[in-house]
């Protein structure tokens, strides 16, 4: 789900090397099912190699290159073909390889690899790996030896975990064991949201004392106050890619085409994925840049590796139409992707919730020991010194809780970095009660996919009933619940502080 | 070491109820070392209470109240008083009790408590607890039936763990087990700071997929240029408190009045920490409220705790000479704890630490597979896309390393949100290298305290030799180079796609 | 064209007094053409008062507001309507009337009035005033006179200027003379825009010494250059209100109300100008609040008072099909009118204009004295400073240009607060000559409207051909090529001084 | 005091020409007073020209290069020399020149001029200028005539002025005549301030109708309210030049000097100016770069030019003691001059000034009719849309006073830039009066220098009493008042619409 991964699943990377007296390289497809339809070209170092040379290798199956041509052969998505030519062995270092084939639906595509003729990785004196199996036991023990070896230290808790380490695969590389980070339970909380309503026991996965506790008690006034009542309002995910153009004349009259070819685009990016829809494309344009922000619903996955995938189909099939680009890239830091934005806080990234709960002067009176009136007043003054300071966050601690519960539950925790981006609102009613409503306006969370299939990270989702399909708005609401109990305790010891000061101050001259 | 449990420790409570036929709360130091000179008075829902009948319980002893004059009695930090009133129970329900006494060197204090009569534990229908030690198999044993029969599931994984739950005291409260996150191991990588000064294999703890092989990469660029220069420029941790008068030009004068009080201010401070230091204090003025950002050095632990406490005794004795504060909180939004903000990144928190290399075109060419020339040219149209979005971090994802880290090492992983931000500099020398920098300007980091040494936490450190006291700048460096191996690998995989697609786009001809 | 005036265009204000035994008060329509059906009720002071009892007064004749069922009387946007009541004089002090009465296309209009029975003007001691003719020679003349003997300076070059005052009316109220601000020439400056083509003689309006001479210097570059490439990319002006819900759930509803029902919004708010056209609404939830920003075309006005009045229709509309909405205000700081912000450097406010240069090297490097390369250098680390500082324009003084040229047209110089975002962007070509364009994203800009018609602005217009309708993307561009000019001349200079000091220091070692 | 100017100031520059058969050129000493000690050498097109050929041209005197030695020659601020290098003419185009010479206090200095042979100037097709007298009414009519013959429009209004162009000299380049901005008077304005005690008539400068009213309106309610209270709480102008080093560490060993050697740093800045002073320099650290942020108070002038200059010298002076500084810029874009940013708001720029006043309740509902809680809720709404938007002002349109009042008393317009951020705080008192007040960050004005001593700017200064020295602060105070009349009005009309349209709203069912 991080930026890294994303990228390499659209990266066609061949591993090149000598076999039987010849040499070989593989093509992966990252991007979507597609038919093979034929190989019209294959140079090396600069020299065309016959075709018929040429063996393609899928499986178990081995197919000429030259006998594609009736209909092609199925590509589908992830499948790795082995292009393989017979007679001709690489001399050590690096070489140059351009592919040209021809697929359904891409048209005529061209793959370039410099790559040099792999050494055998027994080796090289680095982390052991096993290119077969990663995850058994015997590689993980000879990490461990390697891993002492350099260190001089052993290890005694980092290999201990409870599950089979083959899990971790698609999440982990190199996997060494498990990093424990304790975990507190608080709550009961009270939820009323259009997902979550009801009480939940809260899973909070920290090592800094008295978060638990402080969380917990803000908890107890939110359920004296009849429950957070908490909302979905947004929902979508970016990836941003930029165009580049000769003039800004060009880059605006792309934005024009691209408002004509929405329909187009989306079925381009909706192609790859049977969850993520567009949604809609912000246009941003600068110098002779336009910067797309291309927003997706990706049901209950974070999406960021969905809306990758998706963008870079669409992308291919604008560059496919457009005469005018000069350059491209599929990110321009517009996104944006683990980072604290004024665009994400406006525009939304992942869910935008809204957690709202009006709390009557008694209820924090007795629980919190805090006058309405003096949190109503501190946040006044603290909004102010957030002008000042220029935050992404005009309330207190959000991210205590989010990280907590991020870690907990199998979020991509460095997603707080945007999602630590919050708006509070106080407001004294009438009644002398406190209205108090936190947004997180780019809280990024999945049910599915990612971390929340490991062991414990799926089993806290459980105790919440929020593991899987059709559950991440109901995580969202949660999230946004717990995050307001713990506003509302910080909030209300800072204020109570204020009393215990000027009790100080006064009492100075007795 | 997060902003919850900070306040706590400054806050006195008192645990209201009725024991032999009189009532009984508690008072306790979270400030500093005091001595209790004198209790002047005690009033209980408005009526004095003769001071006679009042008895003071420390630990063993006790003391009648009246008898305290012949130089009072020791009050050290954490210590708990029990004050008791003998012959008279109070009724159910809210009560108001105000103490005023005096202690060395605060003075006259006067704590007020708002309570109710406690209700015996054993009735509320909670998470279980046990006074005596939350931390025993049997509660945590208790919690987990009481979880299972709250949410229908049973647990498998969640109660697996290699240590002693006791072990956690002071990092979490109500206990219930741990996060298992998966660890890979990237590297070695090669760091030339002045602290960590050779290679080091990287724990990274991540459940996102191709994270650990994409730093890996970079690591390997790092290595075939020299090494990660690493250098932390500067390291400080604030609190930032606000005072409020009458009008601007009172807080004006303010402001004059503590540039001529700092020694006695950081005196006042230091008194509370044998390890931090008041470097300087940073005033803020708008309408009529001066916002000080207190700036301290805290040695190997992060230090937000620290620093709460030693400007909370700063700003007592502030109070204590100026007469026209009108209003005072502790933390006004200014320090910016757990928040992205333009104040951390121009004046830094935590440590402000840079990592460089300086990349050789072969090395580029050869193991990215990216021309320099590219990297550069993305780089300049990104930072056009960073100005549009309002980034706190003109880089890629810095945070995905650092969360990485900080899960693996037990550092305050909410403090991602800070330590999100980035500065990324890239520039294209004569030879067709590239330099490539990255600052981070608010990386808040401890060897010392908080998660730190917790099991596998410690261990990750360990395997670092960052455990412990005089290590934090060298983790400080060590994060740094494996952020910007993290650039290096993401950078070059956009840089590259752009190619690919150009190519894509030229194909469509043929 | 300024918020002030806005809002009192919106606003129906009665001028409440005593007259021939009755009292009387005025109605405005401020707001667009409707009819005036019937008067259904007048309360005064909370007794209601006999309609028969009311005559409206419409210019020069009078009608019973009983006797006006057939058919209404036209109430044409600014008309005012009297409405006297006989019979009955009202004491001195405050009264609170009430009126509700049914207009086309608005139906019922309930309008309150407080306000104080009128003292007579010549009873104040303040600012002289002719109800009358408030720009007559001898009213301006009995305000000198106020003047001098308040100040005791007697004036000498204020009251001198070459226009009938009451040219200025619709300007400037209280009108006592002029501000005589220095012009200087500038160019000719080669302008290749889609609306400017050709050469232009530049006036700026400046006091700043060097300033006329510093941007000629650079339309010479410029034209060896051949010219700047002018265009503007994005145009629409913005009005925020904001609607208040009892919750988030419900703002959230309404924006998908407002998404189904654009057509209508547009309708009502175009119903008020033949101009402005209602491109699209943004809709941005926080809290329990939906902020709207309308965003209008509005030819060549700024069209901020234009966007002021069709945005309140277009409330008022929705207000009449929305039960929902608690609270409302006609802006939200949201706009975002007079200011500098994320909002109108992302999403544009005004035109949104890019100039473009090539400059080849040895024009820089003939005229200039500055190397291509050192620009380009100083560009990156000036990016850097910029991050830092968290400006709203990483160029370098993008403000002087705009501001001389908007004294000088006539334009509403205050906008210089959003007009000083920039973006520029920098790019060393592999011939070495530099690439250099800035984009100023909320430029606002008139031919027409405003203070284009006064004596010497509207010569100025003139003199750039660039007065009245169809012209005011002509002027934009020409104001984007002045300040690429303006760009180029400043950085020249700063990247020239990097190298007379570096020999300042290398020398001193001879 | 724009940017323009400064660099110029700083910049010396030669305009080689052939005369009596040999050659000349022209040094002119921008920087402070110094003593010409020495001719060392001089180089043209890369040959070395004997020294002996060489006279310098003092005014009337002439000096041979050769005879310098004894004491030197004085060479104050302002000065130019001729250099006149006999018997060699030079041929048409381009020629490179050096000359190095010695200087008290500066030491060495070698100057590069790139230059062509002036080519006459009447040859040229241009703006006519007279090199004698540039602002006569000779050359200036001929200017009158160029212009309406290129753009074929003749001249009425601009060509109208009363006063002497001369006057104009130092403030414009090829002055062509005036704008003529209508001034509307409002107030008197109560003002109580540390320098501005009393009652003020304030001359507007604008061409937005409604404006001076507004403003007009708030002025009165602060009137009844006791006047505006006033306070300058800040003052400081700044350049910030950066020094780029071979590493980060190097950058960071730099700053540690810098705190070293402020004494030093100051005295050269200060040996440049009788009025500035070097107040302190902030030093912020990123890729291996140093940004030095200069802070000076310079009396009654704005000071961009007066800090540039000193700036530069401290610089020069810091250049010659360290030798790792790699490259310089006196500018890095962290000043910053011409635009908003945070680091203006956070840390002043100009004067940092507040305005305050607190409304009784009657006030504001008999003057503005409207009740002080719902211009207070109004104001927590905006501050949401304010956050949301990111502003540079939470406030409503302090731009619209601040430029009519910049325009009208002759300060730097452009600075509107800066000097449009603001931070408004509102509170509701018990007694429900509303304290309202404008912090003002980077005010920047002057009452002496720039454009306040020409004709009608200075009149208006007069007539607020503030021309001249030690009146800046009187100023400062003066406007920030007048912002906050504005406040207040346009506060009230949004937040009396609010009733307007809910009273539309109400009506709908009747």
């Amino acid at each position: 789900m991080s930026d890294a991964p994303l990228l390499d699943h659209l990266y066609t990377v061949g591993s090149l090397e000598n076999v039987h007296g010849g040499f070989r390289f593989q093509v992966k497809n990252r991007l979507f099912d597609a038919t093979l339809v034929a190989v019209d070209r294959l140079v090396v170092d600069g020299d065309d190699v016959d075709v018929a040379c040429v063996v393609l290798e899928l499986g178990d199956a081995e197919i000429p290159a030259a006998g594609l041509h009736d209909g092609g052969i199925p590509f589908p998505l992830r499948c790795v073909v082995g292009v393989r030519v017979a007679g001709r062995a690489l001399p050590d270092g690096a070489h140059h390889v351009v592919i040209a084939f021809r697929s359904e639906p891409f048209g005529a595509l061209e793959l370039e690899v410099r790559d040099n003729v792999a050494i055998p990785r027994t080796a090289r004196d680095g982390i052991p790996r096993d290119l077969d199996d990663d995850y058994s036991a015997e590689i993980i023990e000879r990490r461990h030896r390697y891993l002492e070896a350099f260190s001089g230290h052993s290890l005694e808790h980092l290999d201990q975990y409870s599950f089979d380490p083959h899990l971790a695969q698609g999440n982990v590389e190199s996997f060494i064991g498990v990093a424990q980070v304790p975990i507190g339970l608080a709550g009961p909380l009270r939820v009323r949201g259009e997902h979550a309503d009801g009480e939940f026991l809260i899973p909070l996965a920290t090592a800094e004392g008295t978060l638990v506790a402080s969380y917990n008690r803000g908890m107890k006034v939110i359920n004296e106050s009849g429950g957070a009542i908490c909302t979905v309002v947004d929902d979508c995910m970016q990836r941003a890619p930029v165009f580049i153009f000769e003039s800004a004349r060009e880059a605006r009259d792309f934005k024009g085409w691209l408002d004509e070819h929405f329909t187009e685009i989306a079925a381009a990016a909706e192609a790859t994925t049977s969850i993520g829809k567009l949604l809609y494309v912000d246009t941003y344009l600068a110098a002779k840049f336009a910067f797309l922000r291309f927003n997706f619903s990706t049901g209950d996955a974070a999406g960021q590796n969905m809306v990758g995938r998706a963008t870079f189909a669409a992308c291919s099939w604008i560059l496919e139409q457009v005469d005018t680009v000069r350059r491209f890239y599929l990110e321009s830091n517009f996104a944006t992707d683990k980072k604290a934005s004024q665009v994400n806080i406006m525009r939304t990234r992942g869910k935008r919730v809204v957690a709202e709960v009006t709390i009557p002067r008694r209820v924090l009176t007795s629980i919190m020991r805090v006058e309405p009136e003096t949190l109503f007043h501190h946040s006044g003054v603290a909004n102010v010194g957030s002008f000042l300071a220029g935050v992404n966050n005009n309330g207190l601690h959000s991210p205590n809780g989010i990280t907590a519960m991020f870690i907990a539950t199998g979020q991509d925790v460095a997603n707080v970095a945007e999602s630590s981006a919050a708006v509070v609102y106080v407001d004294l009613l009438p009644d002398q009660s406190l209205y108090l409503s936190i947004t997180i306006p780019s809280l990024i969370v999945a049910t599915y996919g990612g971390g929340t299939s490991l062991a414990t990270q799926r089993e806290c989702l459980e105790l919440l009933d929020c593991y899987g399909r059709g559950k991440v708005n109901k995580l969202a609401e949660i999230i946004a619940g717990v995050v307001l109990a713990g506003e509302i305790s910080l909030a209300s010891a800072i204020s109570s502080l204020d009393w215990v000061s000027s009790h100080e101050q006064y009492g100075r001259n007795r």
